[in-house]
This record gives structure tokens, C-alpha cells and sequence, in this order.
């Protein structure tokens, strides 16, 4: 007899990114020819002097970097997220409304478990971020596909009439991953507008927003006094601080949403790690200057990127910004195909759009994920290179 | 418009580990009589100077600290586990059967989001952790109490007779949280054989192992060739190794089922924090006669405390055992009352049987958790003192 399984569980894809690096297995690369991997969105070198020795120096002598801490985080590092957001948004933010999590993909599922439960309806717009549908498919909440288009920016018109009586939130990645585009401040207030009329929540994930590559807030939401009516934002350390292996992210919401998170946390977490909190709490403290640099950095490799695709024949580059380029491949080929086919012909490591749409996408089999952050412009120059000499 | 809210959560109570701190506002000891805390089980003192090293030399110099890891834990983590486990409990366990979780809570939500969904049921011995019961309310699974009676050992013919077509697992804590009793290893057998029988996952939480009063292998579930097809083992790295801030757990199970853990993980962690990880490998590969030293300083707490309530009028020792003692009071009150009175007038924070136990349960009414194992021989003496001063 095998034991049981939810059902739910049997109806969830396995993780993407693993499947991809499945297909590294047994390939050799030549020697002139290493592998440029553009798989992965996390950064590959580590965080600077300064916050491994803050690290080094809490293991060896803080106490309570080895104890539990409060379910929803260290009160310093809420207060200094409430009072730099405040700050950079324009708005009223109290620690209360700040929670720290073990990364961003746990506050998405810590916020969506008091959304939505079975039945329920959540819209994310297409290409969707793959952990976001893998977690309502587990939850058996029902994902309802917003399509973008061409432009990659979702509509809140075409939103409005996918909405339900079951529809409990809408979620939006901006700058967007995959896509790469920088939601406009329009875009994300009618969507705010659209949730605040029909009672539905608005999660805007800003995983990459200190890569954005307009100066200012990147929206207003947060000055409306009201604000945690509605929105709720989500935000990671891992990639403005290379915190990735430490697992810290937040989420910003009303203290009474935050009381129902803490349930979910308490349960799932007890507490985020002590020594990412201080890194992070760190970080923010010291690091303003630095993070310019490397969103400098970010920049740059982003120019080279949109130069590379305009001058790549027959490649459509559809956005990019964050640490994405997200393209339309010129060949009869389907995406998952010719990414498999680009690893042992050109040591190229790039995810298929397959991987970001729903089952059986038109669009996805047209699509590649291109993960440029970590790929300089030597490395950009060469990428391209290949591109360019592959056929199918 | 309030935003919508997951039932489930608004039938999920709160923590119960808060609500107890927050009996201890307002409320000042006066200097002869400091709070005795004994509502947590959680180790106060740091990890011994050579593991904390370790922490501090990997944050410095190991760039792999600061990456994302595999979903499923440090390779070498799991092999050692493995390896030792294997040892411990005379059996085969595979390295691909073990995963690293970021704590044991997290390990227990994993597999039981695997195993079981929305309307199925899980069996719970009562009194029982809370967060299991948390988990399972906010996943809209129905808990099933099964009565241990007075001497909190849960009967497997009792437990057959709950059994519906619904069920999807039994869940054991062994040593018991909080009833502080070690199984007997036929219990165990007996729940393994009804699990088998019938097709259910017996999941038993190992979480105190490492300060079990008796020697040798506490079950000898592994020492069955297909014990994968049946028992799922979960432990924690918080205890031993005084790691609770660091958040590292284990689950050892099928290899197929770690599959489907696999795809929560990723969602809701995807990856355990590496420091932690480096951490509990250093600890299993180093501190084994340190843990062989912490054990003996806990049995010799425990047997404080099994004199201490034999000499105490009135007060029936339940069970002791791991950082537990689980005892009934002899008053007319119930114990959340009772728990709240001893702050105030004997500076003692305990955990009342209530939470432990279903709502209404006149059994909870009379108990007490006493979480022992970070209070000495002296602090020991001078509860007894308080306890035997009290009059309600």
C-alpha cells in the first residue's frame, strides 16, 4: 500500500529551475567554450567585508544571534525597514506593519495563506513568477492567468473582468520576474484602484526594486494614509545585499493582516534566522552606497542587453530591466526544446517560457527567461556570440 | 471594505507561547523573587565557543554561506545524518531519504502538506503541540484528539478505532511536549503496524531524542528494510546544539515523498539558511560527547523535578522527561487562571494544560506544562519553594 497524497501535491509542477539543471547533467563543455549560466536570478559573489564580519563577529559574541526571536522579527530591522520605506515611498509606515520572513517567497505564501484557501481565486498576470503558482496549486487556490500581451504590463481593465466572487487578491511582480519591465506608477495605482473597489488585496512583490532603473519611488501607493486597506508589499534581501543563502525577506501590511501572518509564521518558521536579520539589519545601515554601485552595475549589463537583442536577427526583446531580459526566439522550435538544445550546443543556460506560462501557452513555447545579472560584459559579449551563430 | 480572510486562519487561535508573554506586562518581580521562566523549551546559553567558530570563520571565508543551496539541504548534511542515523537506530537510511528544513516545524508542515488537505484527518495524541494543531486548522484539515488518559501514552487500539476513510496520518512526539513521557518502543511498533495496516503515515517527531533517559535505540522502526514505506522521522538541530536561532531541522523519509516535500520547500523556503547548516554539520561531526554532557545535566534536572512534585501535597506528576514536566494541580481553578496567578503572586511563568489540549477539555484544566530544562538545581529547589508557598 503507498501512503497517501494530496491531491493537490500529485497536480503541482516540481520546481523549474531543477528540471534545467537536470539538463547540465552529462554535457561537456570545450574548453573555448564554458557554460554561461543565465538560469538562476541570485547573486554569485559574496556580500562585502563589512557584513561577513558583522556576521563573524554576532556568531562569536551576540547571545541571542543563537535564540529564538520574536515570530515576526527583530524589532530593529522592522523599525529601520518602517522608517527607510517611509522615506523612499513617501508614506506612513510603523514597524507594526513590517514583518520579517525567511525570504520573499515565504512571505508570498505567508500573506496568500490568509487570502485564500481552497476554492478561492487569485490572479497573477502571465509570465508569472513559477513559486507564485506553485504555491496556490498547492493550497488548491485557483491561479486565473491575466495575460500582458506584448507589452508584458498587465491591464487592470482586463483584470476587472476576470474577477469573481471567489477572486481574493491580484499579485504583481515589479520590476517583473520574469519579464524584466518596470510596472508604471499608473499602472500599479489602477490596479490599487481596481483591488480597493472590488475588496481584493494587492500584492506588489518588489524583490528587485533597488535595480529599478527610474530614480524616486517607483509608486505611490504608500502615501495614500489608507494604504493598508489594500496593499500589502513584499520585498527580499537576498539580492540587494547577496543575503540569498541566508533566507531574509519582509512584508509590509496592516497589523491586523500581520496578526493572521504570524499564525502561518509561528507555525512554518517560529522565527526568521537571527544571523540573516543582522546581516540584513546591517546591511541597511551601511550598505546605501554600495548597493548604488551594483544597481550601477545592474544598469549597465541591462544597456548592454537591449544594445545585444536590437542588433540579434530575428530576436524580439520584450522587456528588461531587474536582473532580466525577456525575449521571443526567431526559431520553429519550442522554448523548452531549444533551451535544452542551447545547453550542449552553445553552453547556454537559459530558462523556456514554458516554465512562466500556463500548461500549453502559445506564447511560453515563443519565450526564453534570461537571468543577466550575473554575466558581465565581456561575458554579455560572448552570450551574444553564441546567439548569434546558433541554428537550429 | 475589509480585505478577505482565509477562514481557516480565523479559526486558527493565535500562538499561545505569546499570549503567555504577554501575561508578564506590567507585572514587576519583586528583587528577592526573579521570574522563573519555564514556559519555553529552548536552550538560553550559546553553542559551545568551537561551533560558533565554525560560524563565524564560514560567514567570513566559505563564499557558498551567502548562495542559495539545494532545496533539500547541504549534500553532506544529509549524509551525515544519515550516516549516523542509520548507526543510532540499526537500520538503512539513504542519504536522498533525509532533507533539511529550516527548523522542525517547518520539517512537520512540509510532509503533512503532502500527506494531507483540506476536509482529510490527522490523529493527534492529546495533549499535543500546538503548532501541529495550528498547521492542521489553518490547512483546513480536521485534527482527530486521541486521549492518552492519565498516564499520556497513546493506545494503538484506541487510536484504530478513529481511523475513517478520511484519515491520512497519525502524528507521535516522542520524548513527549509537551507530556515529557518517552514512548515505549512497542508503542511505537504497535503505531507502525496500525499505520501499515490501514495505509496511513505514522510521523513520529524525535525533536528531544537527544535527551532520552534510556540507552541504546529509542524504536526499532528503522531496523524494518521497507520502514520508508510507512514511518516518517522528524528531529531538530535547535536543542542539541543550541541552534534554536538558526532554524535547521530534518526530515527523513521515502525518497519519492522528499520529491514532494520538495516542491513545498522550494515554494516556502527554497533553501534552509546555509550558516545554520554548516553549523549542526560541524556540531554531529564534533560535539558528541559535549550532547553526551548537556544529557546528563537534564536527567539530573529531571530527577529534581520527579522529587520535587513526589514531596509537593496535592500535585500529580504526569510525565517527565525531555525539558518537560507535565503535572495536574490540586486546586479548584482552572489552570490558565491558576497560570496567570503564578506570575503575579510567585513570578512563575507557566504554560497551562489548556493550550495543549481541545478547546472545552476538562482534562487541560487541571495541567501544566513546566518547561525545566533551563532552570538549575538551585532555580529547581527554589519553584518548589514558590509552588509549595501558593494558595489559590
Amino acid at each position: 500500500m503507498t501512503l497517501p497524497l494530496n491531491p493537490a501535491f500529485a497536480a503541482t509542477e516540481p520546481p523549474p529551475v531543477m528540471e534545467a539543471r537536470r539538463w547540465l547533467l552529462g554535457v561537456t563543455h570545450p574548453a573555448d567554450r564554458p557554460l554561461i549560466n543565465v538560469s538562476q536570478a541570485a547573486p554569485v559573489e559574496s556580500p562585502p567585508l563589512g557584513l561577513r564580519q558583522a556576521l563573524a563577529e554576532a556568531a562569536l559574541n551576540d547571545p541571542n544571534a543563537h535564540l529564538y526571536g520574536p515570530v515576526l522579527g527583530l524589532p530593529a530591522l522592522r523599525e529601520e525597514i518602517a522608517m527607510q520605506w517611509s522615506a523612499a515611498y513617501g508614506g506612513e509606515i510603523a514597524a507594526a506593519q513590517v514583518a520579517i520572513t525567511q525570504g520573499c517567497n515565504q512571505a508570498f505564501t505567508a500573506i496568500m495563506a490568509t487570502l485564500a484557501g481552497p476554492g478561492d481565486e487569485v490572479i497573477l498576470p502571465t509570465p508569472w513568477y513559477f513559486n507564485h503558482k506553485m504555491w496556490l496549486d498547492m493550497a488548491s487556490v485557483t491561479t486565473v492567468p491575466l495575460d500582458t500581451g506584448a507589452t508584458l504590463i498587465p491591464d487592470a481593465e482586463v483584470a476587472a473582468a476576470l474577477i469573481t466572487e471567489r477572486t481574493k487578491a491580484i499579485v504583481l511582480v515589479s520590476p517583473n520576474n520574469p519579464g524584466g519591465v518596470e510596472y508604471p506608477a499608473e499602472t500599479l495605482r489602477a490596479f490599487r484602484d481596481l483591488a480597493q473597489a472590488r475588496g481584493l488585496a494587492l500584492i506588489v512583490d518588489e524583490t528587485y526594486r533597488d535595480f529599478d532603473s527610474r530614480t524616486g519611488a517607483p509608486h505611490d501607493l504608500f502615501t495614500d494614509p489608507d494604504w493598508a486597506g489594500t496593499f500589502i508589499h513584499l520585498y527580499s534581501f537576498s539580492k540587494a545585499y547577496r543575503l540569498t543563502g541566508h533566507r531574509v525577506g519582509a512584508v509590509v501590511a496592516s497589523e491586523a493582516r500581520l496578526a493572521e501572518v504570524e499564525k502561518f509564521l509561528d507555525t512554518v518558521a517560529i522565527c526568521p534566522g537571527q544571523l540573516g536579520q543582522i546581516g540584513a539589519l546591517w546591511g541597511m545601515r551601511n550598505l546605501g552606497q554600495w548597493v548604488a554601485g551594483e544597481r550601477d552595475e545592474i544598469l549597465s549589463r541591462r544597456r548592454a542587453m537591449t544594445e545585444g537583442f536590437h542588433a540579434l536577427p530575428g530576436w524580439k526583446l520584450l522587456g528588461c530591466g531587474a536582473y532580466f531580459a525577456y525575449v521571443e526566439h526567431p526559431f520553429d522550435l519550442a522554448s523548452d526544446a531549444l533551451c535544452k538544445r542551447l545547453v550542449s550546443e552553445a553552453s547556454l543556460l537559459m530558462l523556456p517560457g514554458t516554465m512562466f506560462q500556463p500548461e500549453g501557452s502559445a506564447a511560453g513555447k515563443r519565450q526564453i527567461r534570461i537571468a543577466f545579472a550575473n554575466v558581465d560584459a565581456t561575458g554579455i559579449a560572448e552570450m551574444f556570440r553564441r546567439l548569434a551563430a546558433f541554428t537550429p
